[in-house]
């Protein structure tokens, strides 16, 4: 499922073959993350909230849906590896951050600026 | 390393405690990204692109950039379980497209809009 | 209203008194762009299409949507005036192209992917 | 120069006669705000720092360039309209905020996560 590091590795080669690394640097990775991002927004910005669901799986849609999540998934695995970032270990303390920050009694059912998780 | 169902797992369990699943359509996710993109982003702003892997590194910076990336991968994670897509699938698939789309022998070095990789 | 002259002539000032303009190379002002239209999506990213209106008018949600209304600003014309973009002629110009690419009788209601404007 | 009244009129217009205000709302207009500054992201992500400007003045990248920032103010002036934010208000109100948070003998020539202007 979410096993990336085999998609690690295959960029790894892809990128050190092409002789890419050299445009790799955080803050490119960080603007190409940001334009990968925009396109997946493109997609979205004149569907309803309440329409999201079905749109996401209308065949029609998928392939590009599909498409910019592999681009913002690529992207975001060339920067952690650019970095030494451990996606696991970061993401699963944040979360556990975020347990803190949001109670579960007070935060039941309220959108009211629930930021991640 | 980057075996994130572990990170899906903690997810789910966060979202459903605090009954969040009903905020996170596909749509409000696409966007939530869209923002925690923007704030690493704005790490970056200033930093010039030579400076950015030493920037990535100092130890005054490293807290926020794991932090942010911690964000970004969650956002990730939440849209690839809502929408169902699998993103190790999914990026492989646009690899091995990028590779016939980029020759090695006519990519090497040149950064002329090589998009993803 | 939009007579942003004003505005142009202001962060001039702003920016030579701080002799910050060696920051504001176009990359840079894009990646600050991008950041600022994170912090706008992060106000949406949780409302509904149907009380995107009405949370804009709330008291409440206000201050925060002007400032980061104005920072999108800020950093667009900043942009624009490093580039020596004229905003108001190419976004007529754009118009204009978008008018021949979405002929009205064809486009009257449907919003399947139209694109500006 | 950026008297841009001309342009709001121009997408009032447009938008009436496609029946498109619908699609509009504010959500999506921030949305659609995140796409267009995506697309400028992807023009620059791999120039360095130092040839950003030359970039941005190669007759050869200056269409596109031109073409990003149109989409970007006419998505801005969109959501202005709808929301009835004036945006020469309350960028000069954010200018003379940042003067006084960034003061000149402080702030001058350093880059410190100097936010706008």
């Amino acid at each position: 499922m979410s096993d990336l590091n085999s998609v690690v590795a295959a960029l790894r080669e892809f990128a050190a073959a092409r002789d890419w690394r050299q445009f790799h640097d955080p803050k490119n990775l960080a603007m190409a993350l940001s334009s990968e991002v925009g396109e997946l927004c493109a997609l979205y910005r004149w569907v309803r909230t309440e329409d999201a669901d079905a749109f996401s799986h209308d065949p029609k849609n998928r392939p590009r849906i599909e498409d910019e999540l592999a681009d913002v998934t690529i992207f975001l695995l060339l920067l952690a590896d650019r970095t030494g970032i451990d996606l696991e270990e970061v993401a699963l303390k944040k979360i556990a951050q975020n347990a803190a920050r949001y109670p579960v009694e007070k935060s039941r059912g309220v959108s009211e600026r629930p930021e991640p998780g």
